[in-house]
């Protein structure tokens, strides 16, 4: 049967797009979360087509699909948990269309954040969702998580840009949805249904995207504070006047971490560290410039930087940018394992959040650093524990409890824009109470059989 | 029968709560479209239990629900077209809570645009979708239908403001959706569901919204064009560099009529006029006027008009604002029908749409007026016709379908923002292909009996 599915499969896609050896399997049984599973078999389609013929295979044959963009997910959601087939859409990768008339751009699912930014760049446009994995991460992916970043503050979330898309159902039927309007007013959209949807209604095989013009100018701020509260004071005075295009918070925990990682940097060992960073034409940089410096010293924060000079902000850059991989410094001895990583919470209660986290961290002895997006509420996390331990591993699991029900509890919840994929599948009966039931029902509608990414989702 | 449905709906709101005799009943068989039919009874509830309430009665009984706010809808979507109760939620209109360390308002459905904009001035914020209904339109109503307005083409429509949504299903169950929360990655988005659905999936009881701080200056452009492609090719150029908060436009049509209507305002009887609105800090307004004139005069504008002074913009801006009442001055023996008046195409469309439905009125002998949003390609029309005439009737729909063929042929739709409704529904199938098969299995998935908002959306 696994070799008759592989000969049809090559009939399709051709010999070359087809992987079923053990280690290519293997290969794929993975994303950047701590879940495996190996798939039947892996296939790389070049057309929406191709990925039709998939899908009517897999549906007759009630095979389990499960679709893979650059699997920078940190929950296995690009992970064949059932086995089956995994359709990787990195060879989808062209950019089909800028369309500076209109402005929008017309992408296959494969095509990189960065890579269609570089695009962009060189016509004065962007397309604003800036993920942390933007130098890997596809579209489709980005479009599957609402996948969200440092840009959010100001831009909002991938949602917000996706105009169109074009997707393969489960019965390889094929949906156009949207299109070239800023507008629309036509009922139910099912273009908005499948952005954040995790690969369980369908493939995307195409998007239609959003972009706007660069700014002139962009400047960075790197305030320190001995005390978050007097931090989380100065982020919303800041936009009770303007809104900036980041706001980045790193706790005492991540900067110490950070240190340790890169000692030139030598930042401030405080109890929150502030980065801004602003953008538009000159002169608005430097009235922004002026107001959160002002706003920033006089919630306490001495020693403030700040530049609009390209090589000393991406010197004052590399303190946030550190952060991911410097968090295995809190304890070499220790492995980071993603889970809690992505809580949000009302921006006001960013502070109690984080202070909360620490307390947990505290309680379990559980080594934690925390930064993220202070300007949307959306706190991420190291945790290290020693993975070869199933003590440390239950104490995660409650730690993780914990830090959930605290996020809920202050009117957050448990993701911001990493998703939920198998890692937070079990919670979402607690997040969503009663709209699972028709959430579960939608899935139905699209995926009668079950086969697109089971398991994922809690549906 | 209908006497104990009264009886039953007076238990739960009070006898004052409910009206049912054939007067009242009459004044709540319309809003501002073509359509009328009489409801059975008319119910005003005060509280999200009482909606479950009348959910309960009223989906036992199989009896048809149409939700209704402030029925400024041009579509007949607050129409009871299959009779029954109508639910008017303009009693639900308190502003529950304006929180301003979270930059969010938790309001009730009947909650008027202008009234929570008028509250929130005194902070300094505001909440940015702005229909040309705002003085009477109702924030359940914005969220149904998805309105948008002038100010979408720089802060999008109203789905990019809604956080969260109570809601109260056909069955009577309540969903609570969303929170405050400027991310969220959880699957499948229910609140993006119901945003413009139009009262077919719940009753929006509740509505949590995001706000941002208000400009510190705005000013208005006003530029004159021979010929609307210079027009289009001045928004094209502006919008490569900044994004204004409105760029309008008014063909020749629209104009002769305004100056009939308010002679004194004597405008310019070109091809097409154009009309910005900028906000920022003071040192912003002042640049983005210099950039938007000089585009202007480069396109061949002569007489471009500016100012940031507050009783200057207003004059400059009686012009725009005059449009919708003028538009019976085209010829006053006739009457303006809301058709074809929401069309919306990719924004370089704008001037061939205008040209190919001036060109579709002359065809067919039916004065049209045309004006709307350039800088998101919505494009409103006034449409005069004898409503005695029943040939005159056939001719409106001949020219609709064919403005609705050319819209769709541009890469555009059929409604930017007023929605569907009755006048529409018919056109469902048209528009969304295949997608309209999914769109009534999700609409059976909330509401199985049929009964919310029947006769609405193709559904």
């Amino acid at each position: 049967m696994k070799e008759d599915l592989v000969n049809i499969l090559a009939s399709i896609v051709g010999e070359e797009n087809v992987k079923s050896d053990i280690i290519d399997r293997y290969c794929y049984s993975m994303d950047a979360s701590i879940y495996k599973s190996i798939p039947d078999v892996v296939v790389f389609p070049q057309t929406t087509d191709q990925v039709v013929e998939i899908m009517k295979l897999a549906n007759t044959n009630e095979i389990p699909v499960t679709p893979r963009g650059a699997a920078t997910g940190l929950c296995g959601g690009a992970v064949p948990i059932e086995g089956g087939i995994v359709v990787d859409l990195t060879q989808m990768n062209k950019i089909l269309e800028i369309d500076l008339d209109n402005f929008c751009v017309r992408v296959e699912p494969g095509v990189i954040q960065l890579q269609l930014n570089q695009e962009l760049k060189k016509q004065g446009f962007f397309f604003p969702p800036t993920p942390g994995s933007k130098k890997m991460c596809t579209i489709g992916g980005m479009i599957s998580t609402n996948a969200g970043g440092m840009t959010a503050v100001k831009y909002g979330v991938t949602r917000n840009f996706v105009l169109g898309l074009k997707v393969v159902l489960a019965s390889g039927e094929v949906l156009s949805l949207g299109g070239k309007t800023l507008k629309r007013s036509l009922g139910l959209d099912l273009t908005q249904l499948f952005i954040g949807s995790e690969g369980t209604l369908g493939i995307i095989t195409e998007a239609l995207l959003r972009i706007i013009p660069l700014p002139e100018e962009t400047a960075v701020i790197v305030a320190p504070f001995e005390d978050i509260n007097e931090a989380a004071k100065a982020v919303n005075s800041v936009l009770n006047h303007t809104i900036p295009t980041a706001i980045e918070i790193m706790d005492r925990g991540i900067i110490k971490a950070v240190n340790a990682y890169v000692p030139e940097l030598n930042l401030p060992e405080v109890d929150a560290l502030l980065y801004f960073e602003i953008g538009g034409t000159p002169e608005e940089v430097k009235k922004q410039t002026e107001l959160i410096v002002e706003t920033c010293k006089k919630h306490k924060s001495n020693n403030v930087q700040w530049t609009s000079d390209p090589s000393e902000k991406q010197m004052l850059w590399q303190g946030r940018e550190a952060a991911g991989g410097a968090i295995m410094n809190l304890d070499k001895r220790l492995v980071r394992v993603y889970e809690a990583e992505d809580v949000c919470v009302p921006i006001s209660k960013v502070p109690e959040m984080v202070k909360r986290f620490q307390e947990i961290s505290k309680k379990y002895g559980v080594p934690v650093g925390l930064y993220g997006h202070a300007g949307d509420g959306n706190i991420h996390s190291g945790v290290l524990i020693d993975v070869r331990n199933p003590e440390e591993w239950q104490k995660l699991k409650k730690l993780t409890g914990e830090v959930y029900e605290t996020a809920m509890s202050l009117g957050g919840n448990i993701s911001a824009e990493h998703g939920i994929g198998v890692l937070r599948a079990g919670w979402m009966d607690r997040i969503l109470g009663e709209g699972l039931h028709y959430v579960k029902k939608i899935k139905k509608v699209f995926d009668p059989k079950g086969i697109l990414n089971p398991g994922k989702l809690g549906i």
